[in-house]
């Protein structure tokens, strides 16, 4: 299994932890700590070695801040995590507090006493991040102190060794693209814009800069490490050397000059005299822009040059999450159908987890393109806990499912030719006329952006409320994005695109994301539908005048009609609806035997 | 009549007065000027003793700016006056350039020599004009040098005079607010935010603050002037003596100081000591900026205190703009009954714009609420004519109707309980179905956004694509935003909100904007539909669970029912049309007499 449902966490840890945390505060001078829930790579997902905020404080979500003082500490955490964050802390050690509504910039502007010196690790705070903070605070006369080491750090004797798990090449026939071009593209356009050097620090654009794949963190196939790209002359890569054997290190050898990863920061210095380095604000650490300030050179704003590239797919990498996505649609139907010959009470959510994740193992090993993970915990509410957003079930909150509620699965898989994401909303059992009716204005949404046609320049953010509009009708909305980015065998939350308010990327052919509008009645039930679409070439439309995108819809999985009513649907809202799910049995159906099969004919029958 | 008709402009009227510029120019010591289209108080029009632009060039386009260098001068305008700026102006003397494309601060990137000086008027530039040409330029060892004097009005002998038209009382019954509570409330703000003083240099916030209206420039009823507003103390209100006398001097002496606008910079200067003064960095001229920090203060950006309680209408305001929309809807209903009775062939663009006038002068007549002057100059566009935006018909331009073409009228009146602005296509003989087709699409855009519910929050550029999508299924478009603010007796084009792409400011109750998508087909015909909207508190809706906003239109006028092709209209589409039909009729017609009547109420039949 790549997924778990453990919870551990013992309040009672902290205590001593603290105390010698403040203890090593005091020594260097400062009254304030920050302790993120981040790396230096500022990727979704940490591995055990960057576990700070969870070994300090016993708080395991995946977001969340602490600030220790001398004689206070507050964990701040987003409000689904509110709960959880209260059963795995000491509340005799920790306040906790809103990680939205009063960050900790809004905090300690209030809370932080006039000349107070807050310490932090400047590799692990973003440029942007730091700027925030200092732009909050400095006016009240509180001074941010970047610390050469981490004192969380210092403190934690089992400290797990950071990862290093073997780099592999990312073949040709999946990326599609020379790394040698991609690489060449980038000097290229550092040349253009008169910057010598550049820090890749993401290590999805690492990852897609080199054709390579790592194991170092959960779920994303990423090799933690760096790279300075410059204008002219070759790249160098800093990566741990045992993670290099064999073919990956001939190819990497081939690309750059390769150096263990202590040696950035002297490497980073020599170069920087003189010279315009280019970082990326809202990825690049605090560390690297004053290493550059203080080594003469200058520091400007600069994005990351593989965002946009990586974003945009080319026909490669298309053809790779098609076929991604048969093999995920197989194994979905499967599934569904699996679910719906079982008694509902039979089931609870992890064993529902563990089938999904069975059934993807089954296909690959079919196929011969063996899963190589789940692409993020599978979200699997029933009932009430289908509301929460991003709910993971774990031994304690699981539940046994039970006809007429709604089961909400939210999953994806790691193929070497694609990333998947994929929710379904199924009834068991007999819905309710508004489970029904809620559903169908979902469906609406996710029908609209899926006919959408839109012209060149749109922006994300232009097109969300097209994916809201039915339900703000009815009086409803949801509480986040309507779509996120997607990786090719990388990240399944991928930027800069996104379908949301905050979407200010334009969509480009070749960005795929997905298209997941949802619906959360508190304490009820829980409606999301999420297919991932592929932002297509603009094409003329007969009688038109402009050429406009589109989008392909690349997720290939039934829709529960028990939950559509089609009233609601106009004629070419239904049109689509019974289009898609004839492709998707033309598609699905030859790669399911018997059972399955029969079900896919009936889950995919016209309305 | 408000209206001219007049195109008038010599372009050898340039070369005397450039060369009498390049010897000022020389004198104090700059290479180059910038000569924008712009005064003092950024509005929309300019008092004929700010036409600079115009008489040093012959250009008498509404948006445009000239870059004077020693051997060269070249002239930025937008697309819709590429044409109109080759014919006014001497092409021995001017290049044309782009002012959207190739916009000044670019051109001078890519044309000026290092080390050039380039002189500006610090008055006609906002600090954050300024700010982006300083940041355009300095890298390239540019200086910008700010002159103490006009170098335009130093060689302008027969400038006219300022405007000194008398200031009126905006009253109670109209205002709804006190000017005393007004200007309470802003010197709480001040306070609250920690600001000593900000300077109102908009002067329809200035209007607003004070409850006056003046008669300084075309269209909006305007008095130019200038107040500083403190944290504590009396308001100063910087306005020319000769615009103020009797009551209206009385109500002013009642709530500031009375300066003449030459005490201005040294009120400002010795305020300024030790003071922090908010300035508004997009409204507020350099100028400001740079007395508050030369006179040892500190300035620091602080929104336009007016903009946000200007643009959120009271209920008095509401309730006038019903009433004015009532007076104006029975004036278009008088107006386009008269276009239907005649043969398109016996009416040109000018007599239909004239015959528009008359009637909004006959309703202000009726009910003793005179017709203060129209809100913008018509756009009567015929056949291609109406395919230009923002076509004004002159003498030169005007042209014969004919059927089988559209007229698009787009017009509005300044009635002093409010001010509108309406858009109608009329079909003359028989339309086209391709007119029908694009004509209905963009109907659709408007019933999107008049039946919209959206939650508290939404922004303009969130929904600005709801009014598009339809157009951009058929491979169309239009290359304008979807609606403007709209002020009350004041600006036809208030800020800040807006339906468009660069929309930012949330929609709040109380603000009126247009809703106006359109469809254009170069060099065949113009469609557009406006209508003015206000955005409605927030309300439940049966069986949800936000409260939503919505739109109340305003706007009072049959749309042309010989253009829509009902098979394209939903059920919903096609109640809504049929509602508002027949509020319009039951508004208007007992506002109109016999023969508008009968027509009214043919007008207005259900589809």
């Amino acid at each position: 299994m790549f997924q778990s449902f453990d919870s551990k966490s013992d309040p009672a840890q902290a205590k001593p932890r603290i105390e010698r945390l403040r203890a090593q505060m005091a020594a260097v001078g400062i009254d304030i700590l920050l302790v993120p829930h981040s790396d230096e790579y500022q990727s979704e997902y940490l591995p055990p070695s960057a576990e700070r905020l969870s070994w300090l404080t016993g708080f395991t979500g995946s977001a969340g801040a602490a600030v220790i003082l001398r004689e206070r500490a507050v964990l701040f955490v987003d409000g689904r995590y509110t709960l959880q964050a209260r059963e795995q802390t000491d509340p005799a050690l920790f306040e906790i507090d809103s990680l939205i509504e009063n960050p900790p910039p809004e905090w300690l502007k209030a809370n932080a006493s006039r000349g107070a010196r807050i310490g932090f690790d400047p590799w692990l705070h973003t440029i942007e991040e730091v700027r925030g903070l200092r732009k909050a605070v400095e006016k009240f006369g509180i001074e941010l102190v970047p610390l050469d080491r981490n004192l969380v750090d210092a403190i934690w004797e089992d400290r797990p060794a950071p990862p290093a798990e073997p780099v592999r090449i990312h073949p040709l026939k999946f990326a599609g693209d020379p790394a040698e071009e991609k690489l060449k593209r980038i000097s290229g356009k550092l040349a253009d814009e008169g910057i010598d050097h550049t820090v890749l620090t993401n290590a999805a654009s690492l990852a897609w800069a080199f054709n390579i794949r790592g194991g170092d963190v959960a779920h994303t196939p990423l090799a933690l490490g760096f790279a300075i790209l410059s204008a002219s002359g070759r790249p160098k890569l800093f990566l741990d050397p045992r993670k290099l054997a064999g073919e990956a290190r001939t190819h990497l050898a081939g690309l750059a000059d390769l150096h263990a990863p202590e040696a950035l920061e002297p490497a980073l210095a020599s170069l920087a005299e003189g010279s315009k380095l280019g970082l990326d604000h809202g990825l690049a650490p605090e560390r690297l822009r004053l290493l550059v300030e203080e080594s003469g050179g200058s520091a400007v704003e600069f994005p990351d040059p593989a965002a946009l590239p990586r974003a945009t797919k080319n026909e490669t990498e298309l053809k790779g999450a098609r076929a991604a996505h048969l093999r995920d649609g197989a194994a979905l139907a499967h599934f569904l159908a699996w679910v719906d010959e079982q008694t509902p009470e039979s089931l609870d959510e992890i064993t529902v987890v563990e089938r999904l994740e069975a059934f993807r193992r089954r296909v690959g090993e079919e196929a011969q393109m063996p899963l190589r993970d789940i692409s993020f915990d599978t979200i699997s509410g029933s009932g009430p806990n289908g509301a929460i957003v991003h709910y993971r079930v774990t031994e304690k909150s699981n539940r046994r499912l039970s006809a007429g509620e709604l089961l909400l699965i939210d999953s994806g898989a790691q193929f070497e030719d694609g990333t998947t994401d994929v929710t379904r909303t199924v009834a068991l059992g007999e819905p309710t006329d508004e489970m029904r009716n809620r559903f169908t204005l979902v469906l609406k949404g996710v029908i609209a952006l899926s006919m959408l046609r839109f012209p060149p320049g749109t922006r994300g953010m232009d097109i969300d409320a097209l994916a809201r509009v039915n339900l703000w009708q009815a009086g409803l909305d949801y509480g986040h994005g309507t779509g996120h980015g997607v990786g090719s065998y990388l990240g399944v939350h991928e930027g800069p695109q996104r379908i949301a308010k905050s979407g200010k990327e334009k969509l480009l052919t070749g960005m795929i994301l997905s298209n997941e509008p949802g619906y959360y009645r508190q304490g009820h039930y829980g409606i999301r539908i999420e297919n991932l679409i592929v932002v297509s070439p603009p094409e003329p439309i007969p009688g038109g005048e402009i050429d406009m995108h589109g989008f392909e819809t690349l997720t290939l999985v039934p829709i529960d009609r028990r939950l559509i009513d089609p009233a609601l649907l106009s004629p070419q809202e239904r049109d689509w609806l019974n289009a898609y799910h004839k492709r998707v049995f033309e598609a699905i159906g030859p790669l399911v035997d018997g059972p399955t099969s029969a079900w896919l004919e009936k889950a995919t029958a016209p309305l």
